[in-house]
């Protein structure tokens, strides 16, 4: 079997010939599924590592690995660099997904995961959403207005009749040009640029994504909200990075996506282990009595769990072999002797090209560009 | 940048086209190199970890990340699957090599690395063997004749004037198609297959690579050997899997390639720590003294370095780049504006491909197939 590799550009034909609101869907249906069945017999998610560094620039390369027993092995890599829009043109977050065959280790997709890694975000957020903000919910406030905060918003308004959109970024020309980025999707919501104090104070749901430097966090200080209020907390990404004022975190119900994890890096990382609540996959698992949620002032510590990766993985996997979309290659896996490694070479002078090499090697026209042209 | 993806058939390309005695030359050159500068302070290199499993097959899947700092980050995926060869018809070792930009987190290459992990356990035994064996060295042994082995001996024999060959395995049909496999490079080289007693008395420089089960070692017991020889411990690979008897091994000065590692899983897990001796790079780094090692049973521990997988892949790389080998893919790095993920979607109606947006995703012709043809 050949390895796919789904580029940018598979990525956005996809996206293009499904529809961006479709897959959002999708994937929100997907993901829910995925929670409401993650059982950790069958699926290992150990708690991510990676390298952070601070020269030449600060940075943070961080794997992510998942387990799905008989069935794929997942290694998500994902690069956090802050000041890649402004000194390079490149997002601040990049991100690639392998994934193998879990009986033979065969690779069997090559994804990019930088559109990927922002529409799970956001759909991780909208099924916290419709489990613990209130059906009702009409503003939605976004706190940082970079690429995840597109995807957030995008996310709630699949989930939420969203009426009011009330934005704040502490650059202007990130805050100004919000609207703009949203045209895609959003359809007769009213967008405000406001402060971060009106936005606590009218939002039913909040998403929190901003680029708080590290040991610079609460982003803001504790101020009134509405009761219901429950807030989307998805910036916090780093040992030391968080986002939320700790009276207001102590004063809500904190779900942790992964709370090993939200306990290193994320929202967690500011409270006592008695102050966390359970897991969201425990509260949507969970077939006993729960108390009503919705009313109250909740939290949802998003620190990424790459179970939302492997979902949307499969995801777009699924529509690019129904497309015929993808760029398939060779990787390891064509030999007539899987114990012989220069097999290739026999019957040919290994110094140059023979006519019998060239036949041998001409598999390369079969790795062709499969497109929708 | 676009991202490069050299496949099997690009990696043999490059084989065919440089000649695989050259290419172990130049890697054996630029692994010393690697081992004679590396510098703890400028290379991470975190424990390797991974996932192991039994069903449906007995397998394993590890990640060994590298951080060269202000250049790469390389994460290497290997799978070690026994069964693949009888059940599969793919090799034991599968592997792949993901390379990122250490200052912005682009994905730079995605490389398979199987030729070029076997190509670089084979490049590690020789510079071990170079600086532990006897220069006259002229036997050979085998113990083990899958893939591992037939580049082992090409290695050894790019650095060793390799006049006898002897060669084991349990496997009547992998011993006999051994010297077969070995034809690309061996030129007056004898062949015997062998006991693995005989191996052990007549060799000056013995490898070993077998797939003996977790917890089935030693592959043999403790006999007579030359008092100088020096043996490559290749195939320790997983907690309680080893193939030298302690006894044997207790009386050599042993070298692990990594340290921490070797004691998880290499022939190091046998030994006491007092028993271990530096590292290979600190051998090859140290300035003072070192005793005369050509003349003792030596050890070299070789449980697989990420530092020789970036060398291999950096040397593939080069050369692929002077010939124009390999496919380029656009991967989340190409966008008119990074803080909005639906960008491409502008001026379009989602769920159609309009004359606008084609002309957007059409970067996909720029998406070519490098090659020699």
């Amino acid at each position: 079997m050949k390895t796919t590799v789904l580029s940018q550009t598979d990525i956005q034909a996809i996206v293009v010939e499904i529809g961006v609101d479709r897959l959002m869907d999708e994937l929100i249906a997907r993901l829910e599924e995925a929670f409401q069945n993650f059982d950790p017999r069958q699926t290992a998610v150990p708690v991510r590592d990676g390298f952070s560094y601070s020269s030449p620039r600060s940075g943070l390369l961080e794997w992510m690995p998942l387990l799905q027993t008989g069935e794929h092995v997942l290694m998500k890599m994902v690069g956090y660099h802050p000041r890649n829009p402004d000194l390079s043109a490149l997002p601040t977050i990049l991100s690639d997904f392998s994934l193998y065959n879990a009986t033979t280790g065969q690779l069997e997709a090559v994804v990019d995961g930088t559109l990927l890694t922002a529409f799970r975000t956001g759909a991780a957020s909208a099924i916290a959403s419709r489990f613990l903000a209130r059906t009702d919910s009409r503003v939605v406030g976004l706190i940082g207005c970079g690429a995840q905060a597109v995807t957030q918003l995008h996310a709630l308004t699949r989930v939420f009749d969203v009426q009011r959109v009330c934005f704040f970024d502490t650059d202007f020309a990130t805050m100004d040009s919000f609207e703009q980025r949203c045209r895609p999707f959003v359809g007769e919501a009213n967008f405000e640029m406001s402060s971060i104090l009106d936005i606590l104070e009218l939002s039913d749901i909040i998403s929190i994504a901003t680029t708080i430097d590290i040991g610079a966090g609460p982003v803001f200080d504790d101020v009134p909200t509405q009761e219901h209020l429950h807030i989307n907390a998805v910036g916090s990404d780093f040992p030391n990075k968080f986002e939320l004022p700790l009276p207001l975190l102590k004063r809500s119900f904190v779900t942790p996506d992964v709370r090993v994890q939200a306990e290193i890096e994320g929202e967690c990382q500011q409270l006592a282990s008695s102050d966390i609540g359970e897991e969201l996959y425990q509260l949507m698992q969970r077939s006993g009595f729960l108390p009503n949620l919705k009313q109250c002032l909740t939290v949802f510590d998003s620190t990424g769990w790459v179970l939302e990766d492997y979902a949307v993985t499969m995801l777009f996997l699924d529509h690019a072999r129904r497309l015929g979309l993808g760029t398939e290659v060779w990787m390891g896996t064509q030999s007539s002797d899987p114990k012989s490694p220069y097999v290739f070479l026999e019957g040919s002078e290994a110094t140059e090209l023979s006519p019998t090499l060239a036949g041998s090697t001409a598999s390369s026209a079969t790795e062709k560009k499969r497109g929708l042209s």
